[in-house]
């Protein structure tokens, strides 16, 4: 029997699971990250994270076939890679070599949205699915692309990237630099854009500055649903706003690539489900061409913070990493 | 030696050609399709036009291993249905049996911008691409996906509708009946809505009333360019402003599943090549995340008249449409 060890690395926090041949978790494991973002220092808490969830799940280091992360970057998996994560402060970092080196097992990297999507799509019936789209939104909106079964990241690792697809020519400004992004329209960054321009510019009141008062720098999707639910007019439009445009995207994705699920997720998604999976289904009917979307299943994400670290673990189980497995010898 | 047939089913003409086991097209012929629409009808013409190919190619008929045949329709390739072709007015036929038993051959039917995809992929160097977009500009917008060099459909044959992407939310109404779509914005019926709302509506002159004056219903691209050359600022901006969002669109089909080229095709695109391709270019590369689009190659299609009945000829030389190839027992 083998096992796997999945670790999901945060700007803030590490995690991670081991799970046996079947797809299930034997332990997880959590340790924040604190104002040490140094590379060497970081690595130590990824290697301890990983060590105690071995420890938890009761196995013998000996046991543990491979360890795949997931990185808040672009990654170049052939290589391991990590090649810019701004939460961390981190550029071209050999990260899968380095770690390989001090667990002494070899490494696979990717992007946490990819494994996420992937984790997501490795669980339960999922699986039998062979070509999906994944749609996280947050603070941001990510993505990630499933083809044939195996996590398609591109050419230039752009794959996934929906959330700077242009849905809305000429709209608001996104962080990227563009305008009319999904991500500006649909994220809370443009949930918060929108609030902003009716709230500040326009002088109209909402219910966010008693629910929380500082929503302009950091608006959690609690309080989003709060207000939502004591009916703050900009709040419900915002909302409505952001679930229409996910839906245009499911749409923009069936429409250029024939996909036969969505997953949907991320903070926004899942705290305010009930509200958005009924607009974007019927939006993205709406928008799909001559019913092709009737067929397409929309899946909700069901991992919660499993999903990244599970995805990891998933993938290096799979023959298809074998290949970019990295090893950087026992220090 | 195999040998194949390749049949482009238009709604005004049937184009036919011959190719060898190296895909080098052998012979070529075209028949015009006149009033008569009804299926036996064209049945016939289509069959004149196989032979009459065959005959030119110094071939005997049973020298033809297969034929494969691009309709203007979805299609349900497993069972060789025509689904909807409106410049016929057919819905759901069952038109690989029917032309198996006229024939006496097994074919295959599939749309015909996949196979015009398909055709412009499998010519000179492209066919060592793995992951490739088409997009081609005509009235409309069309376009093709393959991956892993091979035609992507979709679980309800929606890959490649590409022109029923939303790129400018709430913008101009598209003949789908939705709002923004690329077609809308970028197809020449967008051109046209742009310079009607600027001729008729703001009384703006365009040199299209003298150079095309039907240009209202009928726009031609060879007009398209002639008004452009003179220097007419509603027609450039139209014409800018459609290469701009096709540009768009294949950022967004690099952030979305990162391909590694895109074809550039269509009557407006090659009638204007040297006007739309510096454009998408450019409006590519700003639009596609993080430098994903500088080492996407843009190929322009090179076929012209053959890339349909070219494609529909090469796939049928391929084992993956083995399986989906009909038999009607020859009559």
């Amino acid at each position: 029997m083998n096992y796997y060890a999945g670790i999901d690395l945060g700007g803030t926090k590490i995690y991670s699971i081991v799970i046996n041949e079947q797809g299930e978790i034997l332990s997880r494991n959590k340790i924040k990250v604190g104002e040490d973002k140094s590379i060497d220092g970081v690595l130590l808490l990824i290697n301890q994270c990983y060590i105690e969830s071995v420890e938890k799940s009761g196995l013998n280091f000996d046991d543990i076939k491979y360890v795949g992360m997931a990185v808040p970057s672009a990654v170049d998996i052939k290589k391991g890679i990590l090649l810019n994560a701004p939460n961390l402060g981190w550029k071209n970092i050999d990260i899968a070599a380095r770690l390989s080196k001090i667990t002494g097992k070899k490494v696979f990297i990717d992007n946490d949205v990819n494994l996420g999507t992937y984790g997501e799509y490795s669980s339960g019936d999922n699986k039998n699915l062979k070509h999906v789209y994944g749609i996280f939104a947050g603070t941001g909106v990510g993505g990630g692309y499933i083809f044939d079964g195996k996590v398609v990241r591109g050419a230039a690792s752009t794959a996934g990237e929906i959330g700077h697809i242009v849905v809305s020519y000429n709209g608001p400004r996104c962080n990227c630099g563009n305008k009319g992004c999904l991500e500006a329209v649909a994220g809370k960054v443009g949930i918060v854009k929108y609030i902003v321009k009716r709230a500040d510019k326009k002088g109209k009141e909402t219910l966010l500055d008693t629910i929380s008062p500082n929503w302009r720098s950091s608006l959690g999707s609690s309080a989003i649903r709060k207000a939502f639910e004591s009916k703050d007019k900009i709040v419900r439009k915002a909302v409505l706003k952001s679930a229409n445009f996910i839906g245009i995207a499911c749409a923009n994705v069936i429409n250029t690539v024939g996909v036969e699920a969505v997953i949907l997720g991320g903070g926004l998604i899942e705290e305010l489900s009930d509200i958005y999976l009924p607009v974007i289904e019927q939006t993205m009917k709406q928008y799909a061409i001559a019913g092709g979307a009737d067929n397409v299943k929309i899946i909700k994400s069901s991992l919660g913070d499993d999903a990244v670290a599970y995805g990891a673990a998933m993938i290096v189980s799979k023959a298809e990493t074998e290949e970019y497995l990295v090893y950087g010898g026992v220090s």
